[in-house]
């Protein structure tokens, strides 16, 4: 296979949607998205339904970046393919979903501060997919997997409609937020210091220059976007979680981050984790936000409230946060052996 | 003066207390203390009256180390003694004070875990000084200060007993606990995946052979004592705040260590720092610990309940944790100005 | 503009090019290789002749990376259009080179370890692309440009190939040997001590497995693709330039190495340099391979030789070595206007 | 055995030896230099002689910081105390050696930038010494060793007076200087653009205030300090081996601290090498100098020129450059056992 242009056994159809749910969202984002749908080996000859797939980005991610390609490995897109190129592995539909913002993320929720992205994954991707392409639509035969903040969503995703999704992965996964988040915000305070405490003049300042010549941009760009997913006030202006000078958490804010915690959300969605068939949960030893912990915690909850050790897939990696993407095709391959079919 | 033996204009005595409080204390650690008491110039030729500042250590501190020598610098002891040769300062008598243990330090708290440290320094070391030096036994001739641990203990001595002290110089002290400790925490529960996450296996491995050959002991011993500063069982056995494995706080233990964050104190000892005459707090702007925010917020956190601004000095420096006893004498001088004579 | 699928003002041709000095390559690599060739606005509506700007790739780049996509940046192919969508800006074609190996990189050199990477750009890319393209075939017309292993390239072929090339932009381009390879040595014999201080023990191993999963991955794989650029024996097999277990220089290939440094290169090819009409230069000033310290030296080096100050832009941005793609189009835009038309 | 003040089985003097040779030094540094000898268990009630191993220390290390305090750990006067204390254990006089000078260092090498600190070390304070104490006088009964710049030391020592020293231990001497120094030139020319790239203002900078509070500072000072020990002019001016804008080593003053390399001067001085009855070697594997390479360089060349195998303790340990005092009274004993009685 070249490692120019590989070619793929299956095929991937760069496809629009138009959402109506995005329509006049708050940032002014598109309401028209790619939308990537891959259909496996034999799709196209037969008239028989597989299983989805549904593939999220992580923080500043949107789906063009699937094409980008790293030396010596193949794009997710590939290696998926080749998963399906393996007869033994009971074909599946994949759907990479876009939801991009200006903010460079949605985290995969609905919040006045960036639009309603959970309700477009699931009340407008999903039943286009279904209508579109032959899937088996039913949730025992569809999941979602993710890395970093698509980790995230691929948590919450099913245990907010456990109705759609019935199996997910998750690739390091924000969780714990206490320790994926709060080294973020004193870093963040520290870089206010150079724009007067005001996150918004840094937000000027990052729209008026290239993006990322500043140290601090990947730092107060989460801070500002995960705000505007998790603490936007009514009106869509996000709040900080936090005093800009001295960092001290704002508990009412704050709180508002915690109940997006997946770790803290277990209790709350503790049926809709029971139903599900399977759950992949990876972390890196060294992950740079601690996520390992948070998978540790993610599967320690799991435990806890009875979902039985063999729905569950937990291994930790000797890696940091970047350049896991090996990682997609083992839950790939792992989900679709666990997707009725 | 000999950058090897430079001779003090005061004179610096090396006392040894002998601790009824400290007696059997759980750690097995000597109650009998080293105690360095400094008199200024004049002090043997007159019989007048100082008031007296008490000088504590941070964490893994014993008072034999402020005669540490580093390059280019002197020790404390002696620019202290050069703030005293000025004769435009008032003279006062320094008092350091020695609270190890065998965990490296006490946080100058009472615990079931390590002693009665607090009451140590506030029943039996102040009444010592008081009875076997010429100062003025008065709240309002009487300081304290110290830097990070010591910070802390010189912000929270004051708060619990605002009888004895009058004011206080707080260099990064600990303060702001989610940002200076929780980063702790993870790395410690990854830490202890080497000692199958058991503190007590790493405690019993760390006390057979060389102290910090393992890159982790700092942040484990750190961990350990803190504990069983601030979370010790009531038999003494210290108990970690955290799910050893994944690092998730354990609320009822992190509550207490919470009970400690000078920055949650202020509110429930608003009468006391708002009878202080005199509070320094410094920290530098990229503290490796976020002491900078936490000296931002204890700061906010006076002003918020009427501590006027004249009795306040505050400022971040362009440093980190280490190395900062340059700030020392700034502090000394500046409370000895405020100190009653 | 989409964030997606941007359109372009001129075209990006996906060619292909057959090479008969690549045929047979030492390292097994194709000698078929793609050829990115872009043609202004305009270009196909005339028959006029453009300059040409070739542009060649840092360590590990193959030329479908340059549809890699960053967020809230465009690809250089895109910035660059944007270049020439202006139309006080010379319309010039740029050739965007394939010169990957096994190794990672051919450093554009021809070398027994890896093949005859110079002699195919300048001997066959440059033929081909003016016989099929309607460039200026002047070397006063003819650029070239490259960041880090591109920009060694881009200083180098023209000093060899003065007769072909008349301007160049390096950004980040290694030189000043000392600082930015002798740093990677070390730390390369230390990862050694895993492999039996055996790089092709490493190589086996690298080979194996998912790459870039061991840490020390990226500083090997440039130690044997450098020593198979630069030191290589008769037969291709590359020799590093140190004992593998010590990291000591070994003379006789290390002296191979320099021959090879922009910086000492400069007094043997003063000629060339001196015939040049426009040289770019810069780097970040936290470049971690030094390289800043390497563009100073190159740039003192052109006013020792007497490169008149007012055909070089040198300057140094406030950067690493990484995300510097900002500055591409700064130079692309600098260049045209300096070839002839 | 108390942390705060030990007791000693045997004793350590504190003497003054008044410097003929570093009277009038070039820095205008004391001339009285302390000198700490340690007599062993018994010296005072017998008549015996002992053998005597002279102790230099580090870059920024002056005799008094023998005595600093490190928390768990005793102090090197008390550890090599505790070797003594054992009866198995032949004993030695120990003698502490200060070679300060206003750069931080002498390199224990006679430079006109410095002062005569090799010849006031081998020809005033061993015969002081000898006078002095019972010492067994002869080479085979003489030993030196040292941690880092003192490492250096104790190597190059007996090079040059194999008729003095017969046996040295070396802890991270600093060797293959294009490992160790050419990443600390890096550094200092790009420290050097905050001071118009001119040493000379930096070192007015720095004596102007507290030291150690520019981030760059230990940089400088051991550029400045080894190049007034390597390559000062002969009127005392040291000189960079670099361009101070570009790091561009400077060839004829490069080589010059080249020659004091050890590793180079392995050949020069094999016959003194050869004569050496014991040479222990250690470093760590993750020093930040990159001194284990130095060390295995080291290594290597004593067994090229045949020093036996038995004569010489080589180790690695799992540490970094600093913290490594533990090491010393391993080398201690091992030189004890090893010096003639």
């Amino acid at each position: 296979m070249s490692i120019w242009e590989p070619e793929l056994a299956g095929r991937l159809h760069h496809e629009t949607i138009e959402s109506r749910l995005l329509r006049g969202n708050p940032l002014g984002d598109p309401h028209e998205r790619p939308l990537w749908v891959y259909t496996p080996p034999g799709y196209d000859d037969s008239d028989r339904r597989y299983p989805a797939i549904y593939v999220i980005q992580g923080y500043t991610g949107h789906v063009s970046m699937w094409a980008n390609r790293t030396p010596y490995r193949q794009t997710f897109p590939e290696t998926a393919d080749a998963v399906f190129a393996d007869e033994g592995v009971p074909p599946c539909i994949l759907v990479y979903v876009d939801a991009w913002t200006a903010y460079g993320g949605s985290q995969f929720v609905d919040s006045p501060g960036t639009g309603a992205y959970h309700s477009y994954l699931c009340d407008e991707v999903v039943p286009w997919v279904d209508a579109n392409y032959r899937t088996i639509a039913h949730r025992d035969s569809r999941g979602i997997s993710g890395k970093s903040s698509g980790g995230f969503g691929a948590m919450i995703t099913p245990m907010l409609r456990p109705d759609l999704f019935g199996a997910f992965a998750t690739h390091a996964g924000d969780s714990l937020y206490e320790y994926c988040y709060l080294g973020e915000f004193a870093k963040a305070a520290r870089a206010l210091r150079d724009f007067g405490h005001d996150i918004q003049k840094w937000w000027t300042d990052f729209r008026s220059r290239t993006a990322f010549t500043n140290q601090h941009d990947q730092t107060l760009l989460m801070a500002l976007g995960c705000s505007a997913a998790f603490s936007a006030d009514p009106d869509g202006t996000p709040r900080l979680p936090f005093d800009p000078r001295s960092g001290q958490l704002i508990p009412e804010l704050w709180d508002r981050w915690l109940a997006w915690d997946p770790v803290r959300m277990i209790d709350r969605y503790a049926d809709a984790l029971r139903s599900l068939n399977a759950v992949w949960i990876d972390a890196g030893t060294r992950d740079e936000w601690f996520l390992d912990l948070g998978a540790e915690a993610f599967r320690a909850g799991l435990g806890r409230i009875g979902v039985p050790d063999e729905r569950i897939r937990f291994e930790l990696f000797d890696a940091g946060h970047g350049g896991i993407d090996y990682r997609y095709p083992l839950a790939t391959r792992w989900l679709a052996e666990r997707l009725s079919v």
